[in-house]
């Protein structure tokens, strides 16, 4: 279960237990810092066009094994829309996929503030979100319709602040739990 | 539940049922569209600066007497970071508040397309939408502290095509479900 706003939804955390959490968001652009600037060096940042923003918190029990499954799921979904509307995924359309890691996805509202207890801890967080960044690299870079169009897979830095900027048509948000 | 990329968790379907769904994240500016252009007309559009942005989604048995928790939730639930990443409510931050429509927050992955068999119908939805942007802006317009900042809470066009554009220091996003 998501975060709940009522304490009466509680009794749902019994059922099957979520690993991991991923919204998704259709963009024309974004923008996103991966290196705060430093006394010796500039901000650096990753840019796609569009395409895919994704994303990802692992919560606890969240296992490798899962990562290849979730990483298909978020590459073959029909979320994107082309220019004449069609759904199509984002290997099809072709369009480039910016993964930021996200652990406030994992958050549980008590009272008026947010409670984390049900995340990874951040060493296994950090293993399992390298996976899936290498995963979806790997996948788009199989993609005959990708690498002809020089599509691109970017992704945050695991820990950062993720500064970012986006620009849509839509953002056509959607949820999905594994 | 969320939409699951597991045919494998259906089963916490049976759960305490969801019938509202939102997603929050902190921005520093949000652009919204709320009228395309027409022959007669440019688009028209929303603006907001530092503040939450709140995608909301009604599913079916949502209720009207449901909104004014839900309202009250987002208003209070301490998710805005201050210059001394503090964590307060928008309305004690204050900051601004940008509500948009999302419908695709209902949606249910079923192979690789979505459904959204679980939303609520547009009449009833277009309703409780107006009845959560009413509240919002008559609680926003109570806080002494928002109106000696001449804080708003803006809000899309339910229905329509959300072209908008965000930068944030960091979106925290946070899901809850009603």
């Amino acid at each position: 279960m998501m975060a709940s706003g009522s304490s009466g939804t509680s009794g749902s955390d019994q059922a099957v237990q979520v690993r991991a959490r991923v919204i998704l968001q259709q963009c024309l652009s974004a923008k996103l810092m991966i290196q705060p600037r430093t006394d010796t060096q500039e901000e650096q940042h990753v840019e796609i066009g569009r395409g895919l923003i994704v994303y990802i918190c692992f919560l606890k029990g969240a296992t490798d094994d899962m990562v290849e499954r979730m990483v298909k799921t978020v590459l073959t979904a029909c979320l994107s829309e082309t220019e004449t509307d069609k759904l199509v995924s984002v290997l099809d359309l072709p369009g480039d996929v910016l993964i930021i890691p996200q652990a406030t996805l994992g958050g549980n509202l008590k009272g008026k503030r947010m409670q984390y207890h049900r995340n990874i801890n951040k060493e296994d967080g950090l293993n399992l979100y390298s996976k899936f960044v290498q995963l979806c690299t790997l996948y788009m870079s199989q993609s005959v319709k990708c690498k002809e169009h020089h599509k691109v897979v970017e992704a945050g830095t695991y820990g950062n602040r993720q500064v970012f900027s986006t620009q849509t048509n839509g953002p056509y948000t959607h949820a999905l739990e594994f």
